[in-house]
C-alpha cells in the first residue's frame, strides 16, 4: 500500500488466533455465573487470549507507552499553552509527578515516556535512536514532516513494542504528549476520514471560542495546501501530522505484529491507530478501547475503528490516563476469568443460552 | 411522608456539606493537568469530601454489602433457575467462591453479605437481626410481605450501615442475590415511575421469550391486583417489592443518615435507590452510578435519580460486580486528587477557564 519497501515489516502481521478466542468464550460460559453476565469484558478477554494465543493470557506485565514531541503548528496559536510545556512534562514523567503517573501506581502499570521529537532535549529521557527531530515544522509553511522521518517514526514506533515484549509486557497502552497535537490529528482525521474540519475539531485541553476557530482555521489552510492523499497514509502524516501520532501508528503496528494488546487512549492515540489500520486492516484486531473523551471527535474515531469504548468518563487529559483507567477492569475481568468456579463445581444447574 | 413513626430514624438526614464540595473542585483546578481533564471523575471525588466533610476523603476501606432474600414470586415461573440458587450463591459469598468475591479481592475491597429473607437458613450467614423472614409471598396472592417486615427490612439496612461505618468503613457499594429480585424491582420502579411494564422489564439472568412474556404478565397482574399507591413508598415495597429491595432501600438511606458514599449497582441497587430517594429526597446527594446493565430500564431509573452510569459494560450479573467494577476508578481519581502537583510546583503557567 505504502510506496516504500517499509511494508517488509509489517508483511507478517496475522489475525488472533480465532479458535483460542472460541475457547475462552466457551470458558467463561461454563463459568458460575449468568450467561454474559460480565458482559463486555468477557469479548475482551476472550480477545486479549487469542492475540496471546492461549486460553490463560498473562496482563500482569503492564505498560503505558508515552510519546512525546513538539508540533511546528503551535507557532499559529492553536494550544493554550507554549510548547515549553511539552519538555516540563516530558520531564515529570520520570519523576513519577504526572497524572497518569499517579495513575499508574494504582493501576500496577509502569510509565514508559519516550522523547520522540521534544523541541529541547529532556535530561534523562532523550535518547537515541528514539529522538528523529526537534519538533515538526509548521505545516502552513512546509510539510509537517519528509516521508523518512515519517516512517522513521512508525519504525521507532514498532521498535519500542519489540523492545517492551522482550522486557516481558504482557499488555501496552498508549500516551503522548506534545502540545498542539490535538491540531495535527484533527487534520489527519479529517484527511483519513473525509469528514469536514467543523465536526472534527474540538478545544484540545481547553481553547477559548476565539483559539477554536483559529486553530478550525489553521487545519482547513494546511488541508486545502497540502491536500494529503487518503490513500497513501505516510502522506497524510507527513504533511499534516506530527512525530508522536507516526510513532503511535508504529507502535499500534507493533502491538500486532508482536502479538500484543494494545490500548487506546483519547482522541490523538485513536486517530494513530486509525492511520495504523489504513497501514494494516488487521491492526484493528489488537485494539481495546477505553474512554471517550470528551474531544467530539473521538466517538467517531472510535466507530471508525468498529469500537466502543466502555468508559465515560468525558476525561480530557491526555498522557494515557483514559487508557490507564481500563487497566484495573482487565485485571478485575481475568481474575473472574480464571478463578471463578464451574457450575460443576458450586452444584447447581448451568443457566441456558436464552432464544432471541 | 410515610405513616409510621419510623421517620425519626431519618430527620437527622442533611446535604452533604457543599462549602467542601466547592473547595474540592478549587483544589482540582490548582493541580497541573488540563482544567477538567479528570471528567466527572472529579466531581465524583468533590461529592465523595462533601460527604465525609473533609476536603481529603478517605476511601481506602471499601465494602459491598449485599443482601440476599428469596421472593415468593417465583413460584409463578419468572425465573430461569429455581430459587434454591439463592442459597447456594449466598454461602459461596463466605468462601470467596462467586464473581464479587473475585473482583473485589482485585480492588481491595470486602465483601459483606447478609441473610435478610433466604428461604432456607445457610451455615455461617444467617445471623439475628438481619434476617427477617424466610423470603416474601407470591404477590399474585398476597401482598409480598407486612409493612412491619418492610419498615423492619429497611431499619435493617440503616443498621448495617451504622455497624459498617463503627468498623471503619469509608465507602460502600450495594449488591443483591435473590432468584427473582428482577420481577420485584420492575414491578416496583413501574410504580414508582409510571412507566408501563413493558417498558421495565427485562431478562434478568437471561429469561427465553417464553419467560419473559410471562414476566410481565405477572407484574401486570400484581400491579392490577394490589395497586400500590405511589406516593407511600412503603406500601409498594411491601405489596410488590422484595426484603433485598427494602433493606437495600434502608442500607441508601443508612448512608445518607451516616454520611457514607453509596456506590449503587445495578438495575435491582437503583430501583431500591430511587425507592430512598422518595422516602427523602436528600438520599441522593449520597449516591454514585456505576455501570449501566444489560437491564433496559436501568438507564431509566438512573435518569429519574438524575445520574448517568461511567460504565457502560453491558454487565448483567447482580451481586454488586458493577458497583465494584467503580471502585478502582475511584482510587485513580484519588491518586491524582491528593498526590499531583499544583501549577506551582512544576513551574508552567496555569490553564486558564475557557469562554463558551
Amino acid at each position: 500500500m505504502q510506496k516504500e519497501n517499509w511494508n517488509d515489516a509489517i508483511k507478517d502481521i496475522t489475525l488472533p488466533d480465532e479458535e483460542v478466542r472460541q475457547a475462552a468464550l466457551a470458558r467463561w460460559n461454563q463459568l458460575a455465573k449468568p450467561l454474559h453476565g460480565m458482559g463486555k469484558l468477557e469479548e475482551t478477554i476472550a480477545r486479549i487470549a487469542a492475540i496471546q494465543g492461549t486460553i490463560h493470557p498473562l496482563i500482569d506485565k503492564k505498560g503505558i507507552v508515552i510519546l512525546c514531541a513538539d508540533n511546528g503548528i503551535v507557532k499559529e496559536g492553536v494550544s493554550q499553552t507554549g510548547d515549553e510545556v511539552t519538555a516540563v512534562v516530558a520531564g515529570n514523567f520520570l519523576s513519577g509527578q504526572t497524572s497518569v503517573c499517579k495513575m499508574a501506581k494504582a493501576a500496577g502499570a509502569d510509565v514508559l515516556p519516550y522523547d520522540i521529537g521534544i523541541r529541547t532535549d529532556v535530561k534523562g529521557l532523550t535518547r537515541t535512536p528514539y529522538k528523529i527531530s526537534c519538533g515538526t515544522n509548521n505545516f502552513l509553511r512546509e510539510p509537517a514532516m519528509t516521508r523518512k522521518e515519517t516512517i522513521q517514526a512508525i519504525h521507532i514506533g514498532m521498535q519500542i513494542v519489540k523492545e517492551r515484549k522482550q522486557e516481558g509486557y504482557e499488555i501496552l497502552a498508549t500516551g503522548e504528549m506534545g502540545i498542539g497535537n490535538t491540531t495535527t490529528s484533527s487534520a489527519v482525521a479529517c484527511s483519513l476520514t473525509g469528514e469536514p474540519v467543523e465536526v472534527m475539531t474540538g478545544r484540545g485541553a481547553g481553547l477559548s471560542d476565539k483559539g477554536l476557530t483559529r486553530k478550525k482555521a489553521v487545519i482547513r489552510e494546511g488541508l486545502d495546501k497540502w491536500r494529503p492523499d487518503p490513500s497513501d497514509v505516510v502522506d497524510v502524516l507527513s504533511k499534516v501530522g506530527g512525530l508522536d501520532l507516526a510513532g503511535l501508528a508504529g507502535v499500534f503496528l507493533g502491538c500486532a505484529k508482536y502479538q500484543i494488546p494494545a490500548v487506546l487512549d483519547g482522541f490523538i492515540s485513536s486517530v494513530a491507530a486509525l492511520a495504523a489500520a489504513r497501514i494494516h486492516p488487521a491492526v484493528r484486531n489488537y485494539l481495546f478501547a477505553s474512554h471517550c473523551s470528551k474531544e467530539p471527535a473521538h466517538a467517531r474515531i472510535l466507530k471508525e475503528l468498529g469500537m466502543e469504548a466502555p468508559l465515560c468518563l468525558e476525561m480530557a487529559l491526555g498522557e494515557g490516563t483514559g487508557a490507564c483507567a481500563l487497566f484495573p477492569l482487565l485485571d478485575m475481568a481475568m481474575a473472574v476469568y480464571e478463578e471463578m468456579s464451574s457450575f460443576d463445581d458450586i452444584q447447581i444447574a448451568q443457566y441456558e443460552e436464552f432464544t432471541t
